[in-house]
């Protein structure tokens, strides 16, 4: 196995967030589910969008937010992603480049548009995701390149991705290309409505010794084992990962590898502004120590350094100096 | 004279920023001057945002910022500028009639895009902007309904107006519809660098008695008139205005009408984040203070607690509740 030339490339769902604030009220009329994902088509998201708030844009996408938590801590990183030749694909090229993200997908002519979440952030701080696929969901597989593949550490992807049919069907010729290579494969869950559609997917995957570490929430763990309790969930998806990470938000994270479990409770946080990315961060900083050879309580803590800075404001992408953050902590 | 549909019709380009934080050193490296506005062309805007860091976009524009912070203080606000028919100028569109601001300039079709600022922000809040005026410099004097100006108590204009040449020409024709409807007219100089292009317009508009509340910073005051200091500055201008509004940053602000006299200390911040907006929210504070028929002091207070807010956080336009932080002071 060669030198890897990036500790992590991530597969994921190329997107451009608008987010705006709004009240628990807005979400009752608009009926959606609070905390949750939720596909739009083109005429939902006009609708949506010309009744939510004065918003802002922020480059956004889970592992491409992971990318930029990874960047952020002094990981190289690497994105792969379909956006469209348009304004907002520029926007996100612009971001991730920006960050110090290896990107080289060139932007898809004509429609759909580039991707964009419309996520409505209420006072608590919970955000509400509303996501137009548009040009992501176009992912073909001739953009995963094996020896991009082969020359990442890790492989990280997002559960999103199975929703679109086209990335749905390159991911297993990635995993199949990271496997072939030697490198781990880490595996977001995503969001616990997935599971309803692709939930046996993911325990095929899981069963088959496909996914080296798995990324899951409280919700998520129940969906997918069927358990009545967390430590249940954790029992019974532990003995088929060589690694699991589990977060249960302000609960803290636990880490099961190899017989042995660590577990850090969350950081503090002076306000809980907007959660959005608080996972995607999660998983970076838990990455970042795991590629840098750190204990399974060091990698979670990175996790949960990254995820408060990213929850203390707007926007799913770290604004504060992580690696300082990291580094006053480990000196 | 009819009762007035709106409060404030402003003029303004129609702008989205894309704000980045940046270092001295990069400043210096691209030979920007700091906290001034530059105006740059396509080839400028293209090198310099692969410059920057990861952005955040948010609508922006002098005018458009100070109609925002009229309508998040209660006031009814109109605008007038010009986006073009792409994403950008959806999202300009969107986030200006989300605010309630009423805005029907139709969208310009084909080249060029609608107007974007590359604003950097130094670790000391400083704002520097970079401007490519694009679909904004397009403004046909046909957009200027006079009716609609007719319709509100106050005409307010920004100086960055006088740039492009199609809208410098149609703001005679404003000016006019204002005077002709009994209605009054507002203007601020925006920048100090203006003054060396359109100094000249500028204070034939003020000796010929066609402005009737002046808002300029230190800066600005100083090179209008040629004065040596700030106080022999306003003595100078006042005479010539129904209302002066001079503001100094942290130094707080004066305001001169009648032969009156009143002055405030800036608000205190706890940390100066970005100062973008910081005289379009002052401006927009003492307006709404002025329609309200608030004495000079309670306008000048309204605008200091309006700066104070925006420049608080990233972006031009209010996040806060600031009907509520003017409440908080007033009772």
């Amino acid at each position: 196995m060669t030198e890897a030339r990036f500790d992590v490339l991530a597969i994921g769902n190329a997107i451009v967030d608008v987010l705006a604030p709004c009240d628990d009220a807005f979400l009752a009329e608009e009926r959606v589910d609070k905390g949750a994902m939720t596909l739009i088509d083109t005429a939902r998201a006009t609708e949506l969008y010309a009744r939510m708030g004065p918003a802002r844009e922020i480059s956004g996408g889970s592992a491409a937010n992971t990318c930029a938590g990874l960047a952020a801590l002094g990981s190289k990183a690497a994105f792969i992603g379909q956006v469209a030749n348009d304004q907002l694909g520029e926007v996100f090229a612009h971001d991730i480049r920006a960050a110090g993200i290896h990107f080289d997908v060139a932007p898809r002519e004509g429609d759909p548009p580039t991707a964009r979440c419309l996520i409505l952030v209420t006072p608590d701080g919970q955000r509400t995701m509303n996501t137009f696929l548009g040009a992501s969901q176009h992912l073909p597989a001739s953009a995963i390149d094996a020896n991009l593949i082969a020359s990442a550490k890790v492989l990280y992807l997002e559960g999103y991705l199975w929703d679109p049919d086209d990335p749905r069907a390159a991911m297993k010729g990635a995993i199949k290309a990271a496997r072939d290579a030697g490198r781990e494969v880490a595996f977001t869950l995503s969001d616990a409505f997935l599971l309803d559609r692709h939930g046996d997917d993911f325990r095929a995957l899981i069963d088959g010794g496909q996914i080296d570490i798995l990324f899951a929430n409280e919700v998520e763990l129940l969906g997918l084992t069927g358990a009545a309790s967390f430590d249940e969930g954790v029992a019974m998806l532990a003995p088929k990962l060589p690694v699991l990470v589990a977060t249960r938000s302000e609960k803290g994270a636990v880490a099961i590898s190899g017989g042995q479990t660590a577990s850090v409770p969350a950081e503090p946080v002076a306000k809980v502004v907007d959660t959005t990315g608080a996972g995607d961060s999660f998983a970076a900083g838990f990455l970042h120590g795991h590629v840098n050879g750190a204990s399974l309580a060091e990698c979670l803590t990175m996790g949960a350094i990254a995820a408060a800075e990213v929850i203390s404001h707007y926007g799913a992408r770290p604004e504060a100096d992580l690696k300082e953050l990291v580094a006053v902590r480990f000196g």
